[in-house]
């Protein structure tokens, strides 16, 4: 054999091999291969995808400022007061938006409720009267809002009332009484002034609007009368040309309606949701309405009653800027028009069942549909409300768009479902939420991670103003670091909010102020309630411009269109960053792998609410042998199993963890705030089950059950108020424990 | 080139090509087959296991009579009332085992409780007295029983009492009182019987302990004697020959012990754990313990007792087996030794709060460790408590010892965690298990899939008996169809059972017939408190050969091992029957794929209590214009989610399906139960907040806040009782709407 025969060969057998061997590598599927491909299912990859940075920039390019203006214009073209034609007519424009093929959801219904409201008389018009000794009337309230715009014209808007304020006629001498508080009549009855069967003029602020009434009538007033002082509302300006359409302030003529109630839901059905099989309460045994007439006006009109009052000149800092010295009264003063005259208070409000719709949206979850992130706002205005709340409706719109759109392209499913709700009858007490949390009570407290509400989208320009529970800071702090601002491109809406209002915090250093929840919009009923995690979002104004206690177009005919384009937001800038900022928190909420709650940022308001506690009540506490230790003992355990979870979290593999180990995290961060909920601790309140949150009196910002206990053993020194004391303390350590025990390794005893 | 040079060429180079294909095939590992693995992660096997049918198999085997044998006589060896040194020996026993490197659990713990119990005072015995109108006792109850085995004689036997009976003397004429119900007073009276200040001599059953003291106290009886008829617990038989030790039945000196109070759990701290930290109650504002002195005495006292009792005759169905005609007093007959005597009650019982103890052990779940599956039963006794409560102790110890184990030898690790409970003075009602629910309230409530019962195990041989909620009713099946009865081997537990007691289902033919939970045990604050699926297994008598209201010993200081091991179950192949059926209930219940609750058997409960409903109520509530219609609506509604979610499980590809949808169908179903929790339903009843199973005065069988608020109803007929019958049918609807929301596609709306 030759030498090259012998390399050809050897050459050729390579070459053969080399062969052999790509086809038995590449060719031939191995059987290990096989097995290992039916192994490893589609779904491990779905199961461990994380949020898609790229897809929310992309969000955030595609929410469009003029898109949000056109919708707005839509929303606010008619006065849509609950159960209103032009209300329903937006029950159909919403579910024609979520049902439409291109950028509609998955899903879209409406939900009704029979619900307990109250309405004026066409024919009747309330009203406020100065009337002689001999019964005639020298001056009488205005019976609308002056026709600024042409927007005051419609014929639909409703006539100046406040809800659920009872018919009647109530006649006595007219007093000021500031701002209705107990302390402000107690200061009146100080002053020797008697106010039986006397009517009060008071100014909205410094308490809820039916306090006022309740106050009242506990010392004797048959009647009140509530307005708008320019020094609370227009920073003192009170004459029309500084007034909108001049300005953003409040017009003489302006009304601010709104509901006097003190409990929310439907009063009917409390803990029930208001459907037509319910079992409704006697009208009698509705707690927390007002017993007397009650009826708002302008503050033009308010000037000519309140300037002719005689009597003692009222307390520095009741005095107001309608510019004259407002006196206590009772009664005009000798010179004036009205001397000898009484007021009355004419209502004739009816109160009526009507059927209020919830128009409820649904995304789909891909991986975990049985977990729900709630985004909403109220649907229902006063007149036109075209900030409050149109402004909150047009961003959910685009919101909606840009997400449906990219759904129905097939770019996107989030990892949970999103469900959007567009609530009814919000302005006669967060009706429409809170039938809905009654009615989906089990799966909603059993599946929501948090709530996003965004009523009023942007009260004006300035900054950012969030609010929510601990668990929603990190979320909302992430977003609107990736947000800039609409005025300075080059700074975020993090950086800008933490400008205008920020805090020391022990964990994080200074960093934006989170406000707390009360029961000012549809977060209500989730919150105190359900346990879910919860925050709204809005731009505002900055605070050390204006004084304004809000908006001042709010509740009055002049919150129009015209109104949010020429003095809120020209351009829709604030609007179109408010979108962004809190699709960026849906997102993370839906889409994200772990949930980005930050529950150990419940640390800073545990641990301040026990040194108040304990600055406020340990002498008097130790006196009475009630021992602050063991809640001190809660906390801390509060803060390891929250050291131990985040350590786990840091830990995690995400592309190779077990998916029910996720899960489980994921489970206690959205079931921390659950553990919160003491369906016993507070049976007079009704709906506040939340021990961190509920309602307080006491004016000592801690946990409200032992604030308010405290506050009243000390007042009596009763034994029995000292052993509720205890009780409130046992309540919420046993809560904190509680919310440990969530947070602590799952399989633990 | 030869021709064989060429076919050589060919024949080497296809070896060549064949060994590059083999070497290119196995030999070198793909790229796609390397990400393939990242891909298919350890646990995707895992997560998809399901229920190891052959690891039950030999659990089973493991289970061995003679080790429950030795439990029991290691645990019934002293008297171990709660509280006791003897009690805490037993903690340590248990602790010891739970820990054990070879046997025990993953952990074990002690949980501590400082409760309220009550206690005889054994310097001054309670007794029962006969006074001569000088005040000469000429008869005074036995202190204790007779030592007839060498047990009796054991000084740690706590004396005749019954708990919580307020200390105090009681003097008065006798009165035979039947039961002790309301309707047996009201016929005392209607035979002009003046039952003021008297002493009222009652037999047990009819109704719970306390209310025959309670009820005898509101018609002005001053005292109470209670005592155990022959004919209720002996099948008749009085006489010493035809009792314990010659059979099983009560000698005449037994006295059956017991707690005289109306709610479970710790009486001071009532929905909070009774730690140190906690605000107790002041002891007047405890309810539902008995006013009145209250002692029991056996049934040769009785005897003695109401053998002399003067009066009329007492009614038929009254009359019991002392072997004498039962008067009904007031006062002892003319002819009595008695004649003119008082009976005189004296009670020195000491209300305190002690220490008490839980045992808990843990088996960490390997892929759902945040998903319990609980198993428990007391350990405290009223004397030995061989069968009650040892006789579940000794199967727990031993299915523990099998499980454990096959844990320590790395064999098996159950899916879900597990979690045992010893739980501490359930004698004093229910307060160890009450207490464990109120202070994990949050997580149990969230993790929980069910809680296995096994107080009681064997009241006798005869048959299976098995209570629960409805979900639990398919476990059970499965369960007793693998466990063959320990006298015919060829009988399965199931088929026994149902020749024993069965019932016909419209869905399932003829089955047996599982009974309903009162609150009888340990499962009562998981159910009513929690809604957490429960269920309670035990072996029983043939019902068609006794009439015995439970068996004979119990709470006695008969209950001992040697009546256990003679007449109970000799051999202790019941014991064993018994744990092997609730082991393979526990082993499903936490290792199955798909959880094995029947949530579709509810629908027969529903239906039923329905019918119930329309058939007793539905005229007089069609008057007050109630209609049952939107009830109806609601259980269809259920219905067709059940249908739905059981197509949904039977279309599942268990081993390619995404866990988290298995995970999202276990969620609905452990979670079903919960949706019937209503805290609002029932305030004045303290834990009952199941609203298909809570407390039910009405002897109508269907929804109880229904029957009860009905029953108001029709009795007063005024509009606001119709108005709360309207009221709880609300509460009842909501809650089965809540139930079919829960199972309904999760992401829906």
């Amino acid at each position: 054999m030759n030498w090259w025969k012998i390399i050809g060969g050897i050459f050729g057998g390579a070459v053969i091999l080399a062969i052999g061997l790509l086809i038995g590598h590449f060719g031939i599927k191995k059987e290990t291969e096989i097995k290992t491909e039916i192994n490893s299912p589609e779904w491990v990859k779905d199961i461990s995808k994380d949020v898609d940075e790229e897809f929310i920039k992309e969000f955030m390019k595609e929410v469009n400022n003029k898109n949000i203006e056109e919708n707005l214009r839509i929303l606010s073209k008619k006065p849509h007061m609950a159960t209103t034609s032009a209300d329903e007519e937006l029950v159909k424009l919403i579910l024609t938006q979520w049902n439409d093929p291109v950028i509609g959801l998955d899903s879209a219904k409406e939900e009704r409720y029979d619900v307990y409201l109250s309405f004026p008389d066409a024919e009747n018009p309330n009203n406020v009267k100065v009337l002689t000794p001999q019964g005639n009337a020298n001056f009488t309230s205005q019976r609308a809002e002056s026709n600024l715009t042409a927007d005051q014209n419609d014929p639909d808007i409703v006539q100046p009332y406040v809800a659920f304020a009872p018919k009647g006629s109530a006649k006595g001498k007219l007093v000021y009484a500031n701002e209705g508080k107990v302390s402000d009549f107690q200061e009146l009855v100080a002053k020797s002034i008697d106010l039986r069967g006397t009517i009060a003029i008071v100014r909205y602020g410094g308490t809820g609007r039916v306090n006022k009434a309740i106050n009242a009538a506990e010392f004797g007033v048959v009647g009140v009368v509530i307005y708008t002082d320019p020094k609370d509302i227009n920073d003192g300006k009170a004459d029309a040309s500084e007034t909108y359409p001049n300005s953003w302030y409040m017009p003489p003529s302006g009304v601010e309606r709104g509901s006097f109630k003190e409990n929310f839901g439907d009063q009917l059905t409390p803990y029930y949701p208001a459907k037509s099989f319910t079992y409704r309460i006697n009208e009698t045994q509705i707690k927390g309405l007002s017993p007397i007439p009650a009826q708002p006006i302008g503050f033009e009109d308010a000037k000519t009653l309140i300037c002719e009052l005689g009597g003692p000149a009222a307390p520095e800092n009741w005095q107001g800027s309608l510019g004259c010295v407002y006196n206590l009264g009772p009664g005009f003063s000798q010179s004036s028009r009205f001397n000898n005259s009484d007021v009355q208070v004419n209502v004739y409000n009816n109160r009526t069942i009507k059927s209020s719709a919830n128009v409820m949206g649904l995304i789909r979850g891909a991986v975990e549909p049985d977990r729900y992130v709630l985004y909403g706002n109220h649907r229902d205005s006063w007149v036109h409300g075209a900030i409050d709340p149109s402004s909150g409706t047009a961003v959910m719109l685009e919101i909606t768009r840009v997400l449906g759109a990219m759904l129905k392209q097939g770019k996107w499913r989030p990892r949970r479902s999103i469900i959007f709700g567009s609530w009814g009858a919000e302005e006669f007490g967060l009706i429409g939420s809170t039938e809905f949390a009654e009615e989906y009570y089990s799966k909603l407290r059993d599946r929501t991670t948090a709530y996003i509400n965004v009523d009023i989208s942007v009260f004006a320009s300035d900054t950012l103003r969030a609010q929510g529970t601990p668990p929603a800071q990190s979320v909302i702090f992430a977003a609107s670091k990736q947000v800039n601002t609409p005025l300075h491109p080059s700074l975020t809406v993090y950086d800008n909010w933490k400008k205008h209002s920020n805090r020391t915090s022990i964990q994080h250093g200074i960093i934006p102020q989170l406000g707390t929840l009360g029961s000012g919009s549809d977060y209500a009923p989730f919150l105190h309630y359900l346990g879910i995690t919860c925050m709204d979002l809005a731009y505002t104004y900055d605070r050390s411009k204006s004084k304004a206690r809000i908006y001042p177009a709010y509740h009055t005919a002049f919150d129009t269109f015209d109104y949010a384009a020429k003095h809120i937001d020209p351009g829709f800038l604030s609007h179109q960053t408010v979108a962004r900022t809190a699709g960026n928190v849906l997102l993370r909420l839906s889409d994200s792998l772990i949930l980005p709650l930050g529950v150990k940022d419940y640390v800073e308001t545990l641990e301040q609410y026990y040194n108040t506690a304990e600055n406020n009540f340990r002498d008097k506490l130790q006196q009475n042998k009630i021992s602050l230790e063991p809640l001190k003992n809660a906390i801390n355990k509060y803060k390891t199993a929250c050291d131990a979870l985040e350590k786990t979290i840091k830990e995690l593999n995400s592309t190779d963890e077990m998916p029910l180990k996720i899960r489980m995290i994921n489970d206690q961060l959205m079931l921390l705030e659950r553990a919160f909920i003491n369906h016993f601790a507070f049976p007079d309140k009704l709906y506040y089950s939340h021990v961190i949150w509920a309602s307080r009196t006491s004016s000592v910002v801690t946990f409200p059950g032992l604030a308010d206990a405290y506050q009243l053993a000390v007042t009596t020194n009763q034994k029995d108020n000292w052993d509720q004391v205890h009780h409130q303390l046992t309540i919420v350590i046993q809560a904190i424990e509680n919310a440990a025990s969530t947070l602590e390794i799952a399989a633990t005893i």
